[in-house]
């Protein structure tokens, strides 16, 4: 991560929606991963953008996440789909293009299926990827590793939030290290994970 | 899986006997993933095999599956067998290469031997090959994982029954999106899973 | 498996001493799934050597063991050593040579020290590599994966036994199927693994 | 390991300072299994490095660890650094360069920041790296496994500590078997591992 250059580099964050959370196995633990990695985006300097799995029927994406957004930039980076790969959201290509994005960090849910079809689209069109290992989420626990596996045999990068933001900070002289390591303890209380 | 066209793909399900199934830990919820995959394959016009291993001997496959299929196809669609291996049951490589099959969808039991077996054949026929990992079972759980891991290094695909079938819908505009829907949730009751 | 010649595949089994078993958890499984191994190898005609480390203060491979080899060949199967390695033990690899094998079945203990540093002198020999992972076993817990994911990735295969010997035999009809069947059933009596 | 040539192999354990092993599940064993390194190394002729985290603020490295070195030897060998990666400590690859060392065995915390990053580093030196996966840690348990593969998927090595000591011994012949046995011993109170 610590390679690319921030500008084309973003964080792509899936479905975050309370129909699908409220179906997820410590969906508080993972909308907190969620929050964490959107704040450190905004601290970083790394654009954000939220799609909404048919937002007029299921509903809009957690406003715990989309408020981390300054509000004169929520609509802009919010992108209602009825595909479930998130590059297939009309306009989303587009807007990646325009910024020369060509570094997705991916987040949300579900892991089998938007976020899935998500990283294969990427691979396809030869964007790197880098899945956040406790920012994605699915309702059967069972189905997550054989995705991560099948996503990392195509060059999918899998790393921990805490991995992919250390390593753009590269060290304790950034002039953002301590506000991100507020941010570490802030979310450190997060429900403890299974071992 | 969404970019082979459906005509190319089979789902193979092995060995789904009620001699084999009594000494699987989970049966049920084997049998249950097996169903759905099958119903899944028939709603999406995915051709569906299943094998027997000797069944003048050990009986058929369970009337749970065999049952999804419509009454007049069951007969071609159903192979006994003395190989481990599905593809060499006789006449289904045949009927394989007819169809122009080549990528299999693979479900079943065991893992270690007739699943194995069969997904060994397949690569060497240069078949493509998706292993369910929901739909797949064996009498000793600790078998499982190395089998899995040995047949992903040479290539075959292994992903849970959701990422395929949503791969091969794509997104909420596909005609068949709310009947499979309908699916996930009925096979939803399913027993919980082990994390 | 079911593509080697048999003639050319050896089952090897490391170490199998009281000293080093008493240290060992679930020594009376690995014990008995090593003896599975060797019962399926002299059932299917494969040759099996033994090593033993330092004997003479360290004591014999476990008799349960090596009853299993016709009284006149134990001998000539049982290689003691000093070294680390299997292949190291003094006339292991004229023996081997001798018998054209070019394909080990690796068993035994531990799976950190002489099980791995056999493997690691295998693949420098080029010769061909499964580990057994259910006839494989160390002190130490943890220390297993890695070291069974190390040799994964320099080309060893990694298979429980039944998926080795299945795919030998290949399916009913084979002469040695009802034996190994029995043999199947004598050892599914072990003490149930841990998933 | 057990081809490279000794001198060119390092021991590098990185930031065990009491500030952050405070925070770590299990932090006694990681300590001890560390301490089993440092001793493996000295006994071995290794040479052994350690790296502190902005140490004036942060403390000094577990005095447990930096004991182990001979006392005139402790200062050459203690990198202070503020840089996430161990290789980016003012003067670490001028002493590597100069020893000739090719080779890191890695140890220390946290396995996602420092410890990943000093693997990165190493690996974009074409440096071979061979991370002790008994000891490393870190906070939160399962950032572990996700890390550890995806440096695995680079080229480093990932292995305990006695497969990497014991295959530089390569058998009981070796002149310091003896006293190594004897290490493994004391260390092998260790409080149990989980499974």
């Amino acid at each position: 991560m610590n390679e690319a250059p921030i500008q084309s580099v973003a964080l792509l964050v899936v479905d975050m929606q309370d129909t699908f959370l409220k179906a997820i196995p410590d969906a508080q633990t993972l909308l907190a991963r969620c929050a964490f990695a959107t704040e450190a985006a905004q601290l970083l300097g790394i654009r954000t953008f939220f799609t909404a799995q048919v937002p007029d029927k299921l509903g809009p994406v957690s406003p715990r996440l989309t408020s981390l957004l300054p509000e004169e930039a929520r609509e802009a980076h919010l992108f209602p789909k009825t595909a479930f790969s998130a590059l297939q959201a009309p306009g989303m290509m587009e807007v990646l293009s325009n910024h020369q994005i060509d570094h997705l960090i991916l987040a949300g849910i579900e892991t089998p299926i938007c976020v899935y079809q998500t990283a294969i689209d990427a691979a396809n069109e030869e964007m790197a990827m880098t899945l956040l290992s406790d920012g994605i989420g699915g309702r059967r626990r069972d189905d997550r590793q054989p995705v991560i596996d099948s996503l990392a045999r195509i060059g999918c990068h899998v790393l921990p939030a805490e991995a992919v933001f250390y390593s753009i900070l590269g060290g304790a002289d950034h002039p953002s290290f301590k506000a991100f390591t507020a941010l570490v303890k802030k979310y450190g209380d997060t429900a403890p994970q299974q071992s």
